[in-house]
């Protein structure tokens, strides 16, 4: 049988917590592949070749097709590798489409309030905060019925939710120290602070994500290159 | 073996082209529903029960358990009635890849351009028009690709995008009456005109849309009621 491995190729960036998740279900799956660096201020010509539509990372190929957009990316991997490493999405449709559900709804509602809360986009900071703590109080009923008394969504793997809500979480800690807040405390929501702690612990995880320091530096840098004056 | 039909609901409108995306799922898989209809003006405590997140239709109720958003009922319904009817999503996974992404493309596109054209979000008229047939024939060059010369999307049978897609398309007709203006010509994209055609005369497709008449009048009497003065 053919290594399906050898040609897969990650365009994406390493302080890209999108980027995290096709890596993570890669590593999960054990599928070796060749990252391709880019840089956030000068696309490349292969990711905009590979996404003309969005140009965004990140952008897995795979026998030289494109596949775009994180979170189909990840359930292309799932797709494709089926003998390889735990599946990702639960084997039961109704698991599925929650997992579906609750990957859509934290994809609609974390981004534009961590924006607000990190400073990029203007907005009320508390109002921007308390939505957030309401939309964890969400997913924290949610991660109880989904884990079915387990670590994670998926059970004893980790699995599609996981890897869509790690994306987020690995901005919590980098935006409370940016805004100065709160946002993921052991009395609001205890189950999702020890899922926290496993799943950025985990070996599949552990080693992709990039650490608060370097976020916070990054998002420095953006924020000042974005208000300097232009040459 | 129990028969899995007998325990469906649908909670939905017959004037949401969103609720006809589930609906033609379960007309292509043969499976019998109730449909319970609901009023736009005001929400059943069945579906703020279901959807306590979105309070918004269409909800699919299989033995009791809630599934929400359109596209995501659709892929539950293809992944319970495995056995009967065609596949809805593609078997292969890059074709499956193409399929969610164009999805996720047609409704991050379409209906906040449709608002504008047909009222209810100011706008520039002429600029969203253009990005509207801009983003038609992107869509015209992924179905040369998807239906490898077939009529559909999926091929010979209608697809997870041919019923994404229709939901939106049924609104081009009504969008160029209430706007005065043409959207969808076999000048700019033969091949999605085509593909309408079909789509709109399939046997599990024409008798739940809803008319050009009805989607006139229902948009009118949103927009008199939203600007009458409160009583």
């Amino acid at each position: 049988m053919a290594d399906l491995g050898k040609e897969v190729k990650l365009v994406g960036s390493t302080n890209s917590l999108f980027t995290c998740r096709p890596r993570v279900a890669l590593n999960l799956k054990g599928v070796d592949y060749d990252f391709l660096q880019e840089k956030w201020w000068q696309k490349s010509d292969l990711l905009l070749e590979s996404n003309p539509v969005y140009k965004k990372m990140p952008v897995l190929i795979h026998n030289n097709k494109p596949v775009c957009e994180s979170m189909i990316i990840v359930e292309y991997i799932d797709e494709t590798w089926t003998s390889k490493g735990p599946s990702i999405l639960p084997p039961d449709p109704y698991d599925r489409a929650m997992s579906r559900f609750w990957t859509a709804y934290s994809d609609d509602k974390f981004p534009s309030l961590l924006r607000v809360l990190m400073g990029p986009i203007p907005g009320d900071i508390p109002e921007a905060r308390e939505q957030f703590v309401a939309s964890l109080q969400l997913l924290e009923a949610a991660l109880k019925k989904c884990s079915k008394g387990k670590i994670f969504f998926g059970g004893d793997n980790i699995g599609y939710l996981d890897i869509a809500l790690g994306s987020h979480f690995g901005w919590i800690e980098a935006t409370e120290k940016l805004a100065g807040i709160r946002l993921l405390e052991k009395e609001t929501v205890p189950r999702l602070v020890e899922w926290s702690e496993h799943y950025f612990a985990h070996p599949a995880v552990k080693d992709i994500m990039p650490t608060t320091e370097e976020l916070v530096a990054f998002v420095t840098e953006v924020k000042s290159t974005l208000s300097a004056p232009a040459k």
